[in-house]
């Protein structure tokens, strides 16, 4: 038995814990049949991750008397759609999987997103069990319940609440990704550093105690609002209203999540400047550790404002019309505004394009 | 303001009311105004039932504020696939609907879990009320929050827990019901009568009346029981295990719900007989009660038992090995028994060709 970190997701009707550790993917049969009956058990999983975990993980829960059935799909955020979920519902059902059955997500936030929401629909609801693979999945989105897929008209819209049983970060699946990969996922880093806890902005050394530092960040903002029914969760959304216009209006495929986060994050750390009286260092700093991840601070001229507005208008977070954005007050501290206006946000999105 | 029953559904975290009464469809807006801030509405509905009602529906919700789109699906089982929640969920986003927005769904059974599952994962979750225009769904599927849409595996086997704000039955509906349509619905009220309130067995007269006396019976149910994690909720499922096998095994469209349902509480009522010491007199009482609405008695040759038990074993309550089945102690006393066997289902359906 292995030495991992475990954080708790203090939910009030299912609380749930996050381990966090190297290895960990060799004690998946173990640490589930903690939370679950052995079973009937789907692992879905990517064509990326699969062919390095998938068997592993197999073998671990087999070894604790799961039943296993392996479910691959592409890898890519084309995968995160209703008729995915279809597939791999009509597939769980030729494997037998009834309300007593558990789905193992095994990858990155897309896989994620699609298996916890397979999780959420299937027989009204089965358990489910998180295994993140990549650096923002681990930090960000493995945690708190969102799942969902993507509808033509835009992105997330159709989901669930659906609360993992368990979470396991193994920290060695980390050491699979391209550079490209694992950088981005450090956007997610800065924020949670930017909006709660600032000693992370150049947080360096141990991986496992790094990771478990910013889940304890994200359950805290969780527990506290679960359904995103306060405005505590939408803090989560720092950087995220320009850094999704912009990675929908870059286009499929050009940015990954976390670079186009990243542009995302210096515009709202302009706007905190001018809008909140956040203090220029601060700023600076902020840009600073995203610039020693090589993520991009400067936008194209290619990618048009028309196009990034366009983008963010079809944006769930921006629909019904009121623009909610999230702005600092000072390191670590983090409000929802009603203040930002439309030409705010055109004036931030051209200033990114001036190195 | 007009006269309505008003039946409760006390559940603990979102309890709602049920109004029963003539004339209800006039009074959508103020009602769902009482429960909804007025905002964009999607009324869903039928090629049967839209061009009856939405009309109406639409004024009512437009006088009280509400900005409503309809959303028409072609009337039939067909239409319960994920398939169709896409299209749905496509011209949801089209209007601009949002989380603050809402679902009307106007309809028979079909109608309410379908637009109930649009509700349940359209933005994550958004509210709806339930306007039922059968009997079958006027007191039984539109209260208690079971949504869903069938898988090619098998019925029902997609779907959400998510509760309505409002259920609103117009009495005054039914009256466009063909005859068949309108008998079948009786099928669940029977059902209500055998597994709770025998007094209801054969209740006449108010119709407003005798649906809410069916509505309070499947509230209180539902309130005991909301995820059917106990067996209380199970207890509706009397007379559905071969009823359902029945319904498929039969082919689409040649017996509507309630029809193969009726098959379904004759072979449930005799089983108790033999297994539970169901009093005979009121098994004949029973069966007279589906008999006095034109509700099918015998099996005809064609549907053959192989059949339907393969389709039984397709079916959600079925999976996982073990046969849990409902039986009656007594009039309005119903428990779920362990003690049927395979070769008692198939005498018992055997026992249904014989008039």
């Amino acid at each position: 038995m292995m030495n991992a970190m475990i954080v708790r997701v203090a939910l009030e009707r299912a609380p749930y814990e996050v381990h966090v550790g190297a290895g960990l993917l060799g004690e998946t049969g173990r640490l589930v049949a903690e939370v679950l009956p052995p079973g009937r058990c789907a692992v879905i999983t990517d064509s990326n991750v699969g062919p390095l975990y998938a068997a592993r993980v197999k073998a671990s829960l087999e070894e604790s008397g799961f039943s296993v059935s392996v479910h691959v799909v592409p890898a890519g955020e084309r995968s995160k759609s209703l008729a995915q979920v279809g597939e791999l519902c009509e597939g769980l059902i030729a494997e037998g999987l009834d309300r007593k059955s558990s789905v193992v997500a095994l990858g990155g936030g897309v896989v994620g997103d699609l298996a916890g929401f397979v999780a959420a629909i299937y027989y009204r609801g089965i358990p489910y069990v998180q295994v993140p693979t990549t650096i923002v999945s681990q930090v960000d989105s493995s945690v708190g319940g969102k799942t969902g897929v993507n509808a033509e008209g835009g992105k997330n819209l159709i989901g669930a609440f659906h609360q993992p049983r368990l979470v396991m970060a193994d920290t060695e699946t980390l050491s699979t990704l391209s550079p490209r990969e694992y950088h981005e996922g450090f956007a997610e880093v800065v924020k949670h550093a930017a909006i709660r806890d600032f000693s992370l902005i150049d947080a360096e050394g141990d991986l496992p105690d790094l990771i478990a530092r910013n889940v304890a960040i994200k359950a805290g903002i969780v527990a506290a609002d679960e359904y995103e029914t306060g405005d505590v969760r939408a803090l989560l959304n720092f950087g995220h209203t320009i850094g999704h216009g912009i990675e929908n209006a870059a286009g499929y495929g050009r940015y990954l999540h976390g670079e186009a986060i990243s542009l995302g994050l210096v515009a709202a750390c302009r706007l905190s400047v001018e809008k909140a009286g956040l203090d220029q260092g601060v700023c600076d700093r902020i840009v600073a550790a995203l610039s020693s991840h090589g993520l991009p601070l400067v936008l194209p001229a290619d990618v048009s404002t028309e196009a990034i507005l366009a983008a963010m208008r079809r944006d769930k977070k921006f629909r019904g019309g009121a623009v909610r954005f999230v702005l600092l007050r000072g390191a670590g501290d983090a409000f929802v505004s009603e203040d930002v206006t439309g030409a705010d946000i055109v004036r931030e999105i051209e200033r990114l394009r001036v190195a």
